[in-house]
């Protein structure tokens, strides 16, 4: 491999850039993003070098897209024409369904393969980008692809492979629930303490669990728009839970709850650093 | 102050001692609690002494009750006998209505004020005690009470005065409500995805969103039964936002919803350190 193109220069797309160099990748790393994030990519030698998308496809043995998940379908739409035959060409978006259906239909000359690292913070920007942020964490292929494998496993990331639509099942659990939860909690919390400021007394257990609310919705509303279906039922499974939780507050059983919710909170954390 | 006895030296009251002695407590640190308990604080230097609870009681101008908030009932209902008139009495539980109300009705010779700490984590036990657990966090007094301000501003906490019921009202949306959510949370990503171990995809959401559903329901079991009715009006407004969110997936008024909760979000971070 020996040049890799970006399109989208952001958190994922710089870190992904930092995680190759840190893993010791020799070859040339393009930049595809707007004027202002590509001056500052290069600034922070997150890129060695910026092109229009054309271009970059064009020189590129693996093509990198980390946009938001509507860019990513444009790119997907005009990419093909500009890429070498058989060049590789994955993604980093957070629903693969819409994403790899598109990707069948679409891309012939170069070789489609869906990713989803599952790392990210709140903030967003190529100013956030850190070569460590898919390490330990979970990187998702929809099939099997040795030279990508092999870079997951180099950037310290944790290989898993899931159909498109396993994945969006599964993702619509682990993050898009937790996610949704965060905002309906935060909105919660500040409406529904009257003639007092909830800041006041704030303690880590109300940090910790708004802190997903403070992400940007202009990368959420993507994700909810190609995963609706999965998300309405996750979100139904909670709200029965919430209820039976409710409705058995002071009841013993709540002991089995509280047992069986640790238990699964401890399972989770199977692979953690 | 001279003398203080902390009674149930676990993860809370060891933390109180170790905070007051980092802040330059000079005088006596008495331990109540079980043989098992009493060792291992005085093995780690938690406490100077261990003695029987009448005997502390005797002996110390502030008596700290940091039990489960069943057991601080039980105790604050034969102290009074044991302490010097004019003694201070306070409490670490996480609720301040039934505590109150309680010591209101059996402390005469001793002077008692509600107090609740903001701080904890998922693990217990004075193994776990920590000097600067309180640090920065909220510390509700239920009434104003100099000497024991000076000691929360002298350890590093917020003070911040509320009426119990009050308190209890505003905690059940800043503690109860997150508890719950997690414990929830948990459940259903790990009952919601079938034929695939949910740890797989895990990423940094559903570890953190769960974190606090690894917390013992013995603590958990009293606050829910000495705050139920504010506990069940949070998750009414939880399950009703829950519903809106879910109603309003792809719909655009969803910027609003997540632009609304990053900021409520921000502003619950106020006082953050």
């Amino acid at each position: 491999m020996n040049t890799v193109a970006i399109v989208g220069v952001g958190l994922i797309g710089g870190s992904f850039a930092l995680a190759l160099r840190k893993a010791g990748f020799q070859g040339k790393i393009i930049g595809v993003s707007s004027p202002a994030t590509v001056q500052k990519a290069l600034a922070l030698g997150v890129i060695d070098q910026a092109m229009p998308l054309a271009e970059a496809a064009a020189a590129a043995d693996l093509v990198y897209l980390s946009q938001p998940i509507s860019q990513i379908l444009g790119t997907i739409d005009v990419i093909d024409a500009h890429v070498c035959p058989g060049t590789l060409i994955t993604d980093a978006g957070s629903t693969k369904a819409v994403i790899c259906e598109r990707a069948a239909a679409k891309i012939k000359r170069g070789r489609f393969v869906g990713g989803h690292p599952m790392a990210g913070k709140e903030s967003r920007g190529v100013e956030e980008a850190e070569p460590d942020l898919f390490r330990g964490r979970p990187y998702v292929l929809t099939s099997g692809e040795p030279k990508l494998e092999a870079w997951i496993e180099r950037i310290g990331a944790r290989l898993v492979i899931l159909e498109p639509v396993e994945h969006d099942e599964q993702v619509a659990f682990v993050s898009h629930l937790p996610q949704l939860v965060s905002t309906a909690l935060a909105s919660v919390i500040c409406g529904g303490i009257h003639d007092a400021d909830p800041a006041e007394v704030a303690g880590p257990a109300a940090i910790d669990m708004t802190r997903l609310a403070t992400s940007p919705y202009i990368i959420w509303r993507d994700i909810l728009e190609t995963n609706a279906t999965s998300i309405e039922v996750a979100l139904d499974l909670l709200i029965m839970e919430l209820e039976r939780l409710r409705a058995e507050l002071v009841n013993p059983k709540m002991a089995l709850k509280f047992e069986n919710a640790a238990s699964a909170a401890r399972s989770l954390r199977y692979f953690q650093r």
